[in-house]
């Protein structure tokens, strides 16, 4: 079996079960918030997992390496990305449990179906869209903008295709908090977990996790912040613990 | 003058400004959450100010000794408790800036007429009605649970107090968080800054201080945590600043 690797591209090797992964440094890696997401979402084994904008495969992956579902289903409107993801499920050869989905998320029920997942993750466009300057038909752009979803239609979705108790994990910036919870309350997804990361101790948290259940009970809880850098600008334990726990075997 | 002191009541000195506040050690004495309160309430000097559910008018005892607003009004409801605030106010002859109103805050816009305040501190009750053992006799029920108001009554009730672009501090239970966003949401106080307040850094916070402008533009900020206590069980540095604080000259 062949798998292209266009020009631009490279395989990056996640070691965590040999997995790797293609990216076009063009136009986006993944990051660390990737890597805090897959590791915040508590999944299963047997359940059936969708991932929102889930652009080169990369939380599918990491979940597929860390966790036991028994699908998961990445969703990618961008056909060069989600192209490239599927090269990456070629190429690790993990089509029985992984499949990528071209379309705008915001069809997903339509297609896969409503309430008929365990776990939604996603790590949506930051930005709203018509902040800053944007080109439309760049692939970053659209990763990063809310051009072509926002955050309602996000929450909505990820609401129709979670089962009753399904939960919902995202990682988003700390500035949207409020849309998010409203929208989460106005779509059946009960905020149960946050989790708030600062690039040190010293410093505003810039990025956060959040725990949701599809019609729980309201009861949310603020978890101990995650503080990426020590005083000395290394990794922090508890973020070398997650980088650590990729390398781990997935639970059996 | 004679301020009149009752049974089981006692005078504590609060080391700031020679101030000092009687208080009933049986019905509900102030805790770190009314001094957090007070210090991270933003108020410039001549601003006009309303305390709800003041109880014995510690938070505006503090702001008097803090800052240097033209006016304090505090609102508490239990006859017993107001009167005891107001003896305070005599024994710290500042009855030209503090005055206490005993009602139910929900009369306060009534009374006290819309829209012309600046800032509106409170620290209330933290428990919902119907959570727990309660008697509604009982002065420490009332200052804990919401058996006369609930957070819908404080948090509208500080909106029409509020002129456009007043500010709005509240000290509350990160549990509450996303009903306190979406009701601010509601009011037109727009949520700018949450501090999460922990017992230490390895534990989850159990307070949370939260600044809201009314009909402000959206954007939260999440500020860096304050923990109460170091690894030694000590006050932090951070909780002696604000300590210290109180003792410091307040603005002139």
């Amino acid at each position: 079996m062949t798998i292209e690797i266009k020009p631009c591209e490279r395989i990056d090797d996640l070691q965590l079960k040999e997995l790797k992964i293609i990216q076009n440094p063009n136009w986006f890696c993944f990051g660390l918030d990737a890597v805090l997401l897959a590791n915040y979402a508590e999944i299963k084994s047997k359940a059936k997992v969708v991932d929102l904008g889930t652009g080169t495969a990369i939380v599918p992956l990491l979940i597929y390496g860390k966790k036991n579902p028994s699908q998961i289903i990445g969703i990618e409107v961008q056909e060069e990305v989600a192209d490239m993801a599927r090269r990456s499920i070629e190429l690790n050869n993990v089509r029985e449990t992984i499949q990528i989905e071209t379309m705008n998320l915001k069809e997903a029920p339509k297609v896969l179906g409503k309430a008929k997942f365990d776990v939604v993750t996603t790590n949506p466009p930051y930005m709203p869209a018509g902040k800053g300057i944007v080109n439309p038909e760049d692939q970053k752009a659209i990763s990063r903008h809310e051009l072509l979803c926002d955050l309602e239609d996000v929450i909505r979705v990820a609401s129709e295709l979670l089962n009753t108790s399904g939960k919902f994990f995202m990682v988003h910036r700390p500035l949207r908090l409020v849309d998010m919870l409203l929208l989460m309350r106005k779509y059946d997804l009960e905020p149960k977990n946050i989790q708030f990361v600062h690039p040190n101790a010293g410093k505003q948290p810039n990025l956060m996790l959040i725990k949701a259940i599809k019609k729980g009970s309201p009861e949310l809880k603020i978890d101990k912040p995650l503080y990426v850098y020590d005083e000395n600008g290394n990794y922090t334990k508890e973020i070398h613990e997650i980088y650590d726990g990729i390398w781990e075997e997935r639970e059996k």
